[in-house]
């Protein structure tokens, strides 16, 4: 590019953009979310009208129900749902574990199955240990020894990951394959010690997978006290047993919905920007942070825009997605969707990592787009969103950039109270902060406008 | 300077730092920090044992013993007392407010007496209201309005701030210089909705300051609901009467003392570099992030250096100022003796803004101090310290700046959720994030080290 031309286009950004239009739009923002806090008081009451939305339950039908009247309400130009078969899965109701102990009597712990366990016996089941830290030691175990017993993964969320997040992937394996590689060595049952960074006695559940290849056995998360005092007991006895009873159900595949909003685009309205998270929660605590969070930050990102007056370019979609948490039903069919309708997403970002203070957005995309996102960073207040990372998207939003290749986006919340949350029941609304979760929502709201109207 | 010798200094750079020895220190500091989480335990230490540590308090007294004992079992160098004579001011146990209405009898309020507050008539006393937003209300309203009455300062703290910090300065004034206010145009009391930024009911106290031109009325704080029930009842009928009873005492000053730990410098044993916050705190709640996150923030960053084996250049001085709350004696004392033995300080921080995940560093020093912190932020951690502020320091150092131009650094924590905590029962050891505390703690240490071996 020759000198005059670069002048010219300096010349043409200042025009368009120096007049401090953006700056002030993105100001008035953060504030209107701090003032009014609308995110916050519909966290309110997703989560307090509908805590348990596990795919296939009342609570999901009911926040199905909720997304589409909260988006009608807040006069985006189409709502729409787009079904969605899910698995159904039901904890039941008599949950129990202990410690069986000649003279000290039945030790309780604090459990919760895991998310599509097989239920065990209706009386329940007992059997004595065989401890392990993670997966890879019971790969090495002889099957003679592990034969007949509960086999117990008690390692800890690692200590040493600065973000949580990156602690995550190795401390789930446990969760997800720990019962399929028992199984495979003949156990009868598995408890694990909570994936969590707490360290109270909540019980932390979330989704196994079993393995084609092994028998399904029951599953179940202990509070990390419990595990404590498991591993104490057994430490101290080695033939200490543990009495387990999980009384889950699993019904036939149920109808259920992606709830969709849209502000119509005013000259691409063919062309999307979607932002989402997802809608279902686990059965326990009221999925506040996990993910009632992430729908209020998408539904009010997408509602702060209109009610500032701005008129997007292109389409702007918020997606519930449905079924995150034990099936990935939702994100896989709305793929499938924008695939057989040759959909044109410019970008779909997901929140689903909590209600706290951003810090920044990861992206999956072209190189371009990341260094754009970086040159933007300077719009954004102080202290809230600082860093860009390359690589990002999440679980629900996955399928569609394997799909279609599109540009993929995820907020990065401070991470550290995260997992102290997590498919427990300490995941209640009383666990978000007012103010972090709209410096989400603001965030969130700041990076589509900049895509919206600079380009991407 | 010419190329040759740019290069020459360029190499020796590598050569001296190239090797990666900071990085490896610095990332063994964030790591332990995490792993072996000892402020935490020391924090729990602190709030469990001396939860109410009001200067001249026994709470206080035990605190100072702690310090003291905490440091010589970490090994300081040197561990010693700097006595400070302190005001001693105690809470009544009997404070009660609510609102006297002809139907409905007594209707209970939350509240706290300000700090320094006098007492009402042991009886109480029973008052008409005269509302009004803030302090400028007050001066421009009419005495024979205001005669005889109880006046109720009803702002809000801003929520338009993005970071709460920069909203306290406003939103205190009312507490701070309200009663005086109030009291020159007659007042018999002063009530005041709480300076937080949260929404429940705990009332939060803090110090008022009486000026000398004006009777010295009794003062406190509502919490923010009760504020809510008492502004509502007020609009209803605004002949309303409150009933005020503060049973608060001030005893004679009392000696107690600033804690000082030291590591002997190596090289430069007479040049200082300073940590600290303050020992005391208010005599409700435990004094968790206000100010014992600070206290154990010091105490682990200098330990964390001696632990990791690192001999200090200079001397390393962590200082747990008394009577930050209600008088600031230890920071003047601190600073008086510093001035007349003609200490060499390179540097003052302060660490009085919670146990939250670290954000960033403010300074008032010098322009090339400002921009070698701003090099040195790729030494910190993803998501910890990121920004580097003009502008920086703390009520505890402030007199030293003062009084001898020293360079002072504070550490700025996410603010988000502080003032839902500060000054209230609700500050607790349980408020503590485990994680965020000790990622301040780390980086507390990083800076010391940062300074300590690359000169400041």
């Amino acid at each position: 590019m020759n000198r005059i031309l670069l002048s010219v286009l300096f010349l043409f950004v200042l025009l368009v953009a120096g007049d401090g239009r953006h700056e002030r739009l993105i100001d008035h923002l953060f504030k209107r979310a701090q003032e009014k806090h609308q995110a916050y008081d519909l966290l309110r009451e997703l989560t307090t009208q509908f805590p348990h939305r596990l795919a296939g339950s009342p609570g999901a039908d009911g926040a199905v129900r909720w997304a589409e009247e909260t988006m009608r309400k807040l006069g985006f130009d189409k709502v729409y749902l787009q079904a969605v078969k899910v698995p159904h899965w039901v904890r039941g109701e008599q949950e129990s574990c202990y410690l069986v102990s000649g003279g000290a009597g039945r030790q309780p712990l604090s459990v919760l199955a895991l998310g599509r366990s097989v239920a065990t016996p209706p009386e329940g089941l007992t059997a004595p240990l065989y401890v392990v830290n993670d997966v890879d030691d019971i790969k090495q175990a002889a099957a003679e020894d592990v034969r007949g017993k509960i086999v117990f993964f008690n390692a800890a969320f690692p200590d040493t990951f600065l973000q949580t997040m990156h602690g995550y992937g190795a401390a789930v394996k446990k969760r997800v394959y720990g019962p399929s590689e028992a199984a495979k060595k003949g156990a009868v049952a598995v408890v694990i010690r909570s994936v969590t960074t707490a360290r109270d006695d909540f019980a932390h559940t979330g989704t196994l997978v079993y393995a084609a290849d092994a028998p399904q056995i029951p599953a179940a998360a202990l509070g990390f006290q419990s595990a404590d005092r498991l591993y104490k007991a057994w430490q101290a006895d080695p033939s200490v047993r543990l009495f387990l009873k999980i009384n889950s159900r699993v019904f036939p595949d149920k109808m259920s919905y992606n709830v969709i909003g849209e502000l119509t685009g005013s000259k691409h309205p063919q062309k999307i920007i979607a932002v989402g998270g997802h809608l279902d929660a686990w059965d326990v605590g009221q999925g506040a942070h996990d993910d009632g969070a992430g729908i209020v930050h998408s539904i009010m990102a997408v509602a702060l825009l209109k009610q500032a007056g701005y008129r997007p370019v292109n389409t702007l979609r918020v997606v519930c997605f449905m079924n995150e948490e034990n099936g990935l039903r939702g994100g896989k069919e709305y793929a499938a969707i924008a695939e057989k309708e040759h959909q044109q997403h410019i970008v779909a970002i997901e929140t689903d990592a909590g209600g706290f203070t951003p810090r920044g957005f990861g992206i999956s995309g072209s190189g371009s787009q990341l260094q754009r996102m970086k040159d933007w960073l300077s719009y954004f207040p102080a202290f809230t969103i600082r860093e860009i990372r390359d690589g990002g998207g999440g679980a629900d939003i996955g399928p569609l950039h394997k799909a279609m290749g599109t540009p993929v986006i995820s907020l990065i919340p401070d991470s550290q109270r995260y997992f102290d949350f997590h498919h427990s029941r300490r995941d209640v609304f009383e666990a978000v902060n007012r103010r972090e979760l709209e410096l989400g929502t603001a965030s969130l709201s700041t990076l589509i406008y900049l895509i919206d109207s600079q380009g991407f």
